[in-house]
């Protein structure tokens, strides 16, 4: 039975590229939905996504594919399907009751495996959508061994994303190399202005029009790795910093909905310390 | 103690007005922490809405200013606190769930006093928050009919503001007229584009590069009361109507959401078909 | 010498399209510099744009794909190069007059080779930057003795796009048909709200909180052609509809200067009514 | 005969002010059109702006003003009139082109004097216009030297704000010190993000989704005097640095437009380091 399938290529570029791919997908009698293409000049690499409906196996065509590009490409093809996530969290409930009213609407592309805090505090709201709450305190502990908590508790669950919906605490970058490239998280300014603590408070003392917020994948440097989504609302003298956070956590939650549905539909790339997006 | 309170008027606009209230306000030893003044120029009428705090007797108050202003004045003065409301509701969880959750986390300025919905399909979702909800099917019944059942429910409780949390019926003249201006209805488009049905259906077929919502004060003609708050997203052409659909929903939590938090502060002024924000 | 071009197709969909295509570039020994392809899957229909890169015949080329698709194929492949418009205009000198300065600066794509207008009140603009202006005015002509006028004038250029830029006038499905989908127009409002005349009054009178501006191709019903770009400004209750004009100027010159670098670049497919942009 | 006039005043606050204010106007049979206030309350600071009409000597009000208010309220009072404003500019022609076709369509509420550059390239421009343009090299000079210069030709004329048109050059505090508060900057980023120079190259090196403009009052400091006004523009993978330059364009002439509109009708007060709107 035909089934829609996603193919994400890159590599470095070279003349005929999109020939090789197509003519691979055409042997196996495959039929491309959609595709973007898009070759970063400065760095001489070619990025690919295609969505495509066909009779195929999985494991065939990354092999063939392999063969026909060279090594160094990297190959993904995965079925259109429900993405498995974990979520972080820690008192803050507007982002992580977002993402579970989609969920509980059947808005949200994913499964929710589990929701991980090291607060106590948003247990009741998640129990009350039936899902598994794992409360993991760090108080007493070192940075790492709060990170080897979860990192067992991550341990129990597949997960393609770990989504962090207002969790307030610095990954380490050991914590991060588990999990390249499959974290996200939700910056409450729009970054790079106002990296740290205390976004709204730095805006506010700053005078700004103009506060935002920034979904990005989580690197081994805080608050610099690629960013996804960024949004933006406007403000005036009348906002105290406490007006700005109220405004900007609807900001939070569409920008972080708009990259977690990226993510979910593999339309994200990560190239270097930028993100393409398709 | 010192209290906060809104004081609002409109009327006829003359010269001496803000002086005649202020002097009111002055002579009782009220501080005015901010106010705003609007003049409608073309229809001659004045607007005013002042924060305030002090001691003070609101009847006394109210009395006080209806001698100094024209007897056709407009004049409220309330303390600053939650405001009551009724959600109405029919099958669409995600304009319903942002409320719930804003409520839960006690970021709404407003008790949800009960939930009205046609179906009872979003009973499941409210129970969770252990607020009532009320499901009056509206099948083998007359618009009227069905209507006189809310309104019994509705007069069990004292509402400040009815919101139409996507409430897909229409709702007659007789109805509004027993919450005149305090209907508060999303509408999926950017006004006055898309009148009625399925406006993500007609933007689709416009082809259009923005859609929106817009929030508005139910009056006798279906959307056409008068506008609190719009905004917009941009879509392309990859996106079908049910991709539009699913990308309104963000536009159409936040533009409630806002609407609501104007209308909960006693920041709008309706002037005939417009508002007037303050 | 390698140049760069642009190859544009569009055709009933079928299997194997982007193979087809990219095995004739191969085995020209053309690189693919960018490449988006977009599926109408509802129309059944195939949109391919690419920029490439090598040394290459045009119509050589175009015949070899001729060949390849099938015979209702669209197909183009032009020269990146500067393209050649005229303006019509009639007493606004905004919109005009920031396509005077991008042409000036060097900063558009395209020559003017010429203005016409209906009246002569931006002739000294036009001449300030050695324009040639063609007064053509339609007092006591009849619409499609004026627009004959017009159409002998144009006759002298080998016109690629002719941009309306505040061009108060009809035109004609006659005067259309010889500038099929090529004739590009901004409206001062986000379309389909506010056809017609006086757009920013309408928008006054209905108290919209958000206005905006359309840039579209012109087709034979007034203001119902193919939606190149929108974009939108906040009003809020302080604006009488003047004020709106004004407003709206930034907006109308900034989505006119959109929709047109983005037929400069030959980023527009006409798909029915609508646009696809790449 | 009745004429327009704004007042303003900033002072600490106290009870009462807004009463002693609309009583002086009302004692002076002055009508207010529409005011706004606002009590900074963390610095106790009271910022008050009214339109009036009526018949009155703007020394005589500023007298009584001023007997009825503390001595340390800073009060003017002033003609609704077209201010005189001074360009500085350096290579860039699209920010200095939009202001110049504003004032030939007498879109702008103000006369430009002259156009100072410290190279002569946008001459030929300026002179299309018929206004004065003041070739001032920096070279071979130093800072104060060519600042010395500057002022020189600026005490030829009564200035009311000067408008760094995208004028590439650091002012000193020195220069500052002479038009305090009346020197307007446009900053071709989302300040507080990427501060100094080349913002569109630090951009497009973070990889950033959002590129903006703000426009601020120059004070002491490079960057980081109070914003009048932000605006961004969505840019993603396919834009170079150079293509977010020119479409950053756009927005960097729309928001230096709003913002010296604000400043010509007298709707900006300086708080600190931030700014208050009205």
């Amino acid at each position: 039975m035909q089934k829609s399938y996603i193919i994400k290529i890159d590599c470095p570029d070279e003349k005929g590229l999109v020939y090789k791919v197509s003519r691979v997908l055409c042997e196996n009698d495959i039929n491309i939905i959609a595709n973007r293409e898009f070759v970063d000049l400065e760095n001489r690499r070619f990025f690919f996504r295609a969505e495509i409906a066909g009779v195929l196996d999985i494991d065939n065509l990354k092999s063939e594919l392999h063969k026909t590009l060279k090594n160094s490409a990297n190959i993904s093809v995965s079925k259109k399907e429900k993405k498995n996530i974990v979520l972080l969290c820690t008192k803050e409930a507007h982002v992580l009751g977002d993402i579970l009213i989609k969920h509980y609407s059947n808005e949200l592309n994913a499964n929710i495996l589990a929701v991980i805090s090291n607060y106590n505090l948003l247990e009741p709201l998640v129990r009350k959508f039936d899902i598994p709450y794992y409360h993991i305190s760090h108080e007493g502990l070192s940075r790492v061994e709060h990170e080897k908590k979860i990192l067992e508790c991550l341990r129990e669950f597949e997960v393609d994303f770990i989504v962090l919906a207002k969790y307030m605490r610095i990954l380490t970058p050991e914590f991060v190399s588990h999990y390249r490239n499959r974290i996200i998280n939700i910056h409450h300014s729009f970054l790079p202005a106002f990296i740290g603590a205390n976004p709204y408070k730095q805006a506010y003392n700053r005078g700004v029009k103009i506060i935002g917020a920034t979904a990005h994948i989580v690197n081994d440097n805080l608050d610099e790795g690629p960013i996804i989504a960024q949004d933006i609302i406007r403000v005036d003298h009348t906002f105290g910093w406490k007006d700005m956070q109220m405004a900007g956590r609807n900001v939070e939650k569409t920008v972080l909905s708009t990259a977690l549905g990226l993510a979910l539909e593999e339309k994200i790339f990560i190239n270097g310390n930028k993100t393409i997006i398709f």
